[in-house]
């Protein structure tokens, strides 16, 4: 097709996953897909990219207006091998990451694999989407995550060429029926830190071992305005995210004292 | 000693890494220290979590004044095991992670395990450092490192209880001999990104393999108020670093459009 659109993929959860197979399906409706996942889970790399070790990748399936390969690096090493080696040369309209098995509202954004890739993407000028649903099971039901989808996607590319740029979409949906979903709401980050437990047991060799568990403290669980609301209220939240990481406040108060 | 300070040091090089004894060493100028750093290398770890793997903890080394464990996790994974398991109920009163063997200004800030931890440490409320040393060299000489990173940890310990928390400092030092260090520069984090070029090869079984190399695009190389400028001009930059990642002005932008 002429002017076809040209759609990267990828997720932390790896090829296999459902989300990613819905990620997929959503995309071939808005153009040509070009899809590169893990070869395993790496939920919860962040931003982590993969500097002592070589990397492998395997084509596992395609069609006549798909290619899906599995990497064997983190989510951000997916999306440079598709940017800096696949598409070299080749104009991309739109990166889709996910649909992640769970939230990456608030603070989650920062550990999150499926929004570092996403990040990694719109660092290449490309509009990018981390698409959530606040359901981990591996069966979870994606309708309204596939519907809401459907929505942003269309909304981003009928406006991106009068959006500033890096354009970098985290968007999460709650866990309930599509039709019980009230909308979308555009949100802030909310403020709140993860709290763990550490699981402690015995291994069957007598060896001590750690297990990480926790809970996530919100700072402010009234405030309207941020996504952690917008989940717990049945809303769509969308966070556009940046990546200066200078605290500016900061910076001013340290005038002087250093 | 009464009013003994404790100052937990980690990294993401790893228990053996001469930047990491060097932090150790360092640290225990100011306090007592706990140390816990990963078993292996985590170079380029990010905000990387463990969630799907025990972890397993070892005590390597200990002292009058010091104690040193290597954790199998990740560097955040080690800041949540001192914070939420080693230390729970003891007032920390400063978290160092390095010496890192590399730069992490710019947007390295966020593929850092480094700054990982440090930023990690710094939810807890707690002052934290990361430091690095522009050079990668194992062997590399961290005399000009350790002598301003003693200035800054005394400047932040005697401001501490004035300055805005959460406070997290990236703080890094350029390759040069100590005498040729410029002095201090409060700076912001560089605009720009990695290219990456896949080294491509074949492994002895016929299977292509990729291993990532690339170069920093520095989107303001004039910009004085940099780290990257501060750095090439043989200053040490300090960065304080926050984890709102909201792009605000996008936000406007997007209002009407979704």
């Amino acid at each position: 097709m002429l002017n076809e659109r040209l759609i990267f993929v990828t997720n932390d959860d790896g090829y296999q996953s459902k989300g990613f197979r819905a990620m997929v399906n959503l995309a071939r409706e808005f153009g040509r897909v070009v899809a590169i996942a893990p070869e395993r889970v790496q939920s919860g790399m962040s931003q982590a990219i993969t500097i002592t070790q070589p990397l492998f990748l395997r084509s596992v399936e395609r069609g006549d207006d798909y290619e899906i390969y599995a990497f064997s690096g983190t989510p951000v090493d997916c999306s440079k091998v598709a940017f800096d080696h696949v598409f070299l040369g080749r104009k991309v309209d739109l990166v889709l990451s996910g649909i992640n098995h769970g939230s990456n509202a608030a603070v989650n954004v920062m550990y999150s694999g499926t929004m570092g890739a996403a990040i990694e993407g719109s660092f290449y000028n490309i509009p990018a989407i981390g698409l959530s649903l606040d359901d981990h099971d591996a069966d979870a039901d994606f309708e309204g995550a596939v519907m809401y989808g459907r929505k942003i996607v269309t909304a981003v590319l009928d406006a991106a060429d009068r959006l500033p740029r890096p354009l970098c979409l985290n968007v999460n949906v709650p866990r309930c029926k599509a039709e019980e979903i009230q909308g979308i709401r555009l949100s802030r980050q909310t403020r709140g830190f993860w709290r763990e437990e550490f699981y402690e047991r015995t291994d069957p060799h007598g060896r001590g071992y750690f297990w990480l568990t926790g809970a996530f403290q919100n700072a402010e669980p009234d405030a309207e305005d941020t996504d952690e609301w917008a989940l717990a209220h049945r809303y769509v939240s969308v966070v556009p995210v940046q990546t200066d990481m200078t605290d500016y406040k900061q910076l001013k108060a340290l005038d002087g004292v250093l």
